[in-house]
């Protein structure tokens, strides 16, 4: 594999499936995975079989209905959770057991009331069995956030002689500042044994707004693979946006980085995942909301009016949005009036400009948005 | 002042409020810029007065309603538009007139047509005539984020003689990198003539889902104040969520900064101006998304059940949630069900609550969400 090519990881179906509300039957989900095929993502975290039987049963159909895309189905390390992964994993043409445990003290001590040893030889046992099902064998160590650094490297140097071909260092509870995370990723790629031959996978949260900070943090660390969702949906404030680390890698080609993303398709799988799971996407979401490509006030739509570059990085038709929108508020300038006037067919003159200008204004400062009809109306009125 | 102190700069009701759909009225206006001093933030962006006369109005009302907070109106570096912020401000007991001039080369050539000289000599007459006004000037270099940072400096270095007391280094377009735009801040703390005598102010936009993470890289590296909006709200995908870095200043002493934010208060003014202004927060919305403290995964579960720090960074006490939500999925397992259906008034044996957890999965494996009268049936069905 080219060494500058990040996985893109979509566990839209997993952590995101898991949250309240987001509940999908399985023909919903092979839709779904089916669109992650043609999005281009590498991997399908499908779901977490041993959970329920629907879930079970649906790690099963996509395995059956994906071909490109390497499945993956998430264990806990525990015996019977990889037993029933690899059974739901048996028609995928690329399986990947995804199974882990808690490295933080806080989860050693509070969940497991165990101590560091031990889990390191329960971290090696997941691996080792799993490795018995499948060749590709991808490990977490939960919570690894908040884990010791160098517990975390022998933790890490352990799974990898057990046979590890992923380690995902994820910061379950989004507490990481990217410096940080960074930092975390470094270390383990300056001081485990044998990661020149694994794959750092970054899985990021975000309950403090950083989860694609922190992943991209990761990425320029060495981390070569990237655990997200669409929408960023996922357990509390959910997890990285797929889009939007996606973008980040095409925009700033000094981060000297490839994914096999087909961005155009972005928006149309957003709306999709969305409608599914009754998980509605914020106005204000970057890449995918509603008004990502808006421009309201005056300043911004002169200029975007003028070349779209003074106001927009990215190209709207690159992430299959139609085109910027020019939306008429009181904020919004003459510019914008004539450029809108004109598109319903009234071509004014600067005269005429400021006259239907004043008449705008007092409409909208009564309303939200002025809309065509409003537009014909306010001339009829001006002139 | 505290060296250590960043202010917090609210333009919920200039920059968010110019958002397509999420125009107020005076007003609306008034009871939020009320709630935002009760928050404690420390300026008011009001409105941006020239641009329309409600505008202006509503500038002049929260100046007469506002105690503490400095408020802060908007103006392009042009003589009338500093003229009619310095009269919309005159009530205003700690008055800032905030302008500025784009000083990118996308701004300089396609809005202006003009060169960077004159561009400077613009920026340092819009600061000297505010000036002339009132004693607190702030100055914006409009798209900082994508100006050459030498001649960044000397646009700063000559407003700052004109008499500008904050230093606005916007990334307009939303598109720096967090170690860029860092790079950016620091390089004009340490370049720019006089920079010790006055405020560096980052103002990031959303549109690669950056703008938590850049505002924490410019404290970072010298700024101190941060421009910000109530649940992100603002042009495109939004402005810096105040919530978010708010909370990252208190969740990690390491910065070694602090705030004024009534943290408690942070859901509460959310609410108010979602519903105000028509404008959603999605449920994996960071601190104020209705799910941002739900659990609902098995694993997740019963580890917050156990000690709620396994996965909570934050006490949702602290930003005004009443408790950690609970939810009953088909992701859920045994010990949520248990915990639950003890709240409800049933407590189950372990062998009675095997029983139940089997029909539990039925049902859960067939509706999104099982309810406290789902309990109920399910425990009938079972025992």
């Amino acid at each position: 594999m080219d060494e500058n090519h990040v996985l893109i990881f979509d566990t839209t179906l997993r952590d995101g499936e898991q949250v309240p509300g987001c509940k999908l039957n399985t023909p919903q989900k092979i839709e779904i995975a089916q669109q992650l095929e043609a999005l281009g993502v590498d991997v399908i975290e499908a779901g977490f079989p041993i959970s329920s039987p629907g879930d079970f049963n649906s790690v099963i159909e996509i395995s059956k209905n994906i071909t490109e895309p390497i499945v993956c189905g998430l264990s806990r390390g525990v015996k019977k959770d990889i037993e029933v992964a690899a059974e739901a994993l048996k028609y995928a043409k690329r399986p990947r057991i995804h199974t882990g445990i808690g490295t933080s003290d806080y989860h050693i001590k509070h969940k497991f009331n165990s101590n560091r040893d031990n889990i390191l030889q329960r971290a090696y046992d997941a691996v080792a069995y799993a490795k018995s099902f499948v060749e590709d064998v991808e490990f977490y160590a939960e919570d690894a956030g908040r884990t010791d650094n160098e517990y975390l490297a022998r933790v890490c140097e352990a799974v990898i002689k057990a046979g590890a071909t992923v380690l995902n260092i994820p910061d379950t509870t989004g507490y990481c500042l990217p410096d940080e995370y960074g930092a975390k990723i470094k270390y383990l790629a300056d001081n485990v044994r044998g990661i020149e031959n694994v794959i750092i996978s970054a899985h990021c949260h975000n309950d403090l707004g950083l989860a694609t900070a922190n992943s991209i943090a990761a990425i320029t660390n060495g981390a070569r693979q990237i655990e997200c969702t669409v929408n960023g949906i996922g357990e509390r404030a959910g997890n990285t946006s797929l889009e939007e680390v996606a973008m980040i890698m095409k925009q700033h080609p000094r981060l000297n980085v490839t994914n096999n993303i087909n961005s155009k398709l972005l928006n149309p799988i957003s709306r999709l995942v969305a409608e599914k799971m009754g998980m509605m996407v914020q106005p204000n979401k970057a890449i995918v909301g509603s008004n990502a490509f808006a421009h309201s006030s005056g300043i911004h739509q002169d200029g975007v009016i003028k070349n779209r570059e003074t106001y927009e990085i990215i190209d709207p038709i690159e992430v299959g949005v139609d085109e910027s929108m020019i939306v008429l508020t009181a904020r919004s300038g003459r510019a914008a009036l004539a450029y809108r006037a004109h598109k319903v067919g009234h071509s004014l003159t600067k005269l005429e400009l400021d006259k239907v200008y004043d008449v705008f204004l007092k409409h909208a400062d009564m309303k939200k948005e002025i809309l065509d009809d409003d537009i014909h109306q306010i001339i009829a009125e001006a002139v």
